[in-house]
């Protein structure tokens, strides 16, 4: 288990300029990864998220085989814990312009593991449907972004009693969980929300979607309205942390048992090689 | 002229936790003072919008008369320029999640004026129209947060060819400018869009509402369409640094001459008392 340290282009260091865009606008990206065994888990598909937002945000960064370099590296030392990667546009004069050329900066930090509550995989998790709805921006949507006040703000609207919560957007789409991706299964077919108008598009998300795939699920991204939780069999979340946790009830109108695919994915996850290249999907 | 300089939390220095939820998130609010003759020009309105900021990020901070006192002194020392403000949450674990006592961060930093052609407020100025949207986003609206990408992709749509963009929110409003508020005169009555749903409220906007209405001007704030830009008179946009630009055309489209109002709200802006006591506006 890693403790927490941090560095700055490649130099360990707790000092950030304060005019880097990243403090003054979130003008960046992250990537969170779980390290398990010395190894970075999906490092490539977090990689090929980060190449699409620079390209989104016009992040002139090139250093890729430096960053998968020092990744590994720092995977290696942590053994099991948390990375965490923000590519930044560096500091440059006051006001939104930027040059076309402007530098970026580069953050990687090691974290311990989350405290993940072991039975959360095993007997589902509560959730609560969020009041803060996300806003529309194609622009932004999918990638990973600096700019998350929408998530702070949903995330302050429960302490404890809930693992997680669920955001509609603003024309009342079911979207995501404030830091995860929501699936649903409607007669075992695998639902997701499209994510070309807001969300984030997650590397694990992707993952279970090739995982349904290869067992013959059939996987369909589309549309979802909070109307659809009613007619669902299974409804679970995951993430890069947490893999996939079942969901056992929504508020108090939804109430779901872990069910076969939810126990299938879990079951393929645990067995995937997680050094294997695979595709990240942005919608 | 001051140049730049930057205090974290009172102390001078360039070296800013990375941790720092403003880093990581964009997790806070920020304030952009003009300074003339040693005066940081209505600094009470923008210490209120910060306060009602704070109040809807949850943000804890107490020091208003130490960080009025600091910027007062910082007034003095720049005496013609910039002064800009961040409060941001402090650091505090992974994840969005957030104590409600946690910390916040203050920085404090200098600039020289930027490069403002004189011409502009007399002549008028080129605007464009952006193609990016603004997101609707109630929980954030009016308020100078610190999640700019929206602004900072809007920006990127041009160079040097117009000298500021409009932008519409994505129901099709026209809501400011990436750096300014929008203001239009129909009938001799001065318009501004309503910023309940997206958009900065800008002090500066307070300041020539207030002054509209000392001269009997007329002031609506209400929803505007990007149709009203063929059947208003006058438009301008104005901000803290620039003050008042008369707006002499927008994109191929509307062409304008600066007129009575503009004009009028020129003269009393620059005959104000920029150290009164004012209201800032929300909407």
């Amino acid at each position: 288990m890693s403790g927490t340290g941090y560095w700055i282009d490649g130099r360990p260091g707790n000092c950030l300029d304060p005019a880097e865009r990243m403090a003054q606008y979130g003008d960046g990206l992250f990537e969170t990864l779980r390290v398990s065994n010395g190894v970075a888990e999906y490092a490539d598909r977090h990689l090929q998220r980060l190449q699409a937002g620079c390209a989104r945000l016009r992040l002139v960064f090139d250093d890729w085989q430096g960053l998968d370099t020092e990744l590994r590296t720092h995977a290696r030392e942590c053994a099991d814990g948390v990375i965490k990667i923000i590519l930044g546009r560096a500091a440059g004069g006051r006001g939104y312009r930027f040059a076309p050329d402007q530098a970026v900066t580069r953050i990687l930090s090691t974290h311990p593991l989350p405290d993940m509550p072991h039975p959360y995989g095993e007997e589902g998790v509560q959730l609560c449907l969020c009041e803060l709805r996300l806003g529309l921006q194609p622009a932004l949507a999918g990638i990973k972004h600096l700019n998350r006040l929408e998530q702070v703000l949903a995330r302050a609207e429960w302490q404890q009693e809930y693992a997680e919560g669920l955001m509609l957007d603003s024309d009342g789409r079911l979207v995501e969980g404030t830091m995860s991706n929501l699936f649903l299964v409607r007669e075992g077919v695998l639902l997701t929300p499209r994510l070309d108008v807001c969300g984030v598009a997650g590397v694990m998300r992707s993952v279970l979607m090739d995982l349904a795939a290869a067992q013959g699920v059939e996987v369909r991204c589309q549309t979802v309205w909070p109307d659809d939780l009613a007619s669902v069999e299974e409804v679970f979340v995951c993430n890069s942390l947490i893999g996939i946790w079942p969901v056992a009830a929504i508020g108090k109108q939804h109430t779901y048992v872990p069910g076969a695919v939810t126990r299938m994915l879990q079951a393929a996850l645990s067995r995937d090689d997680r050094t294997r290249t695979g595709r990240w999907y942005n919608e």
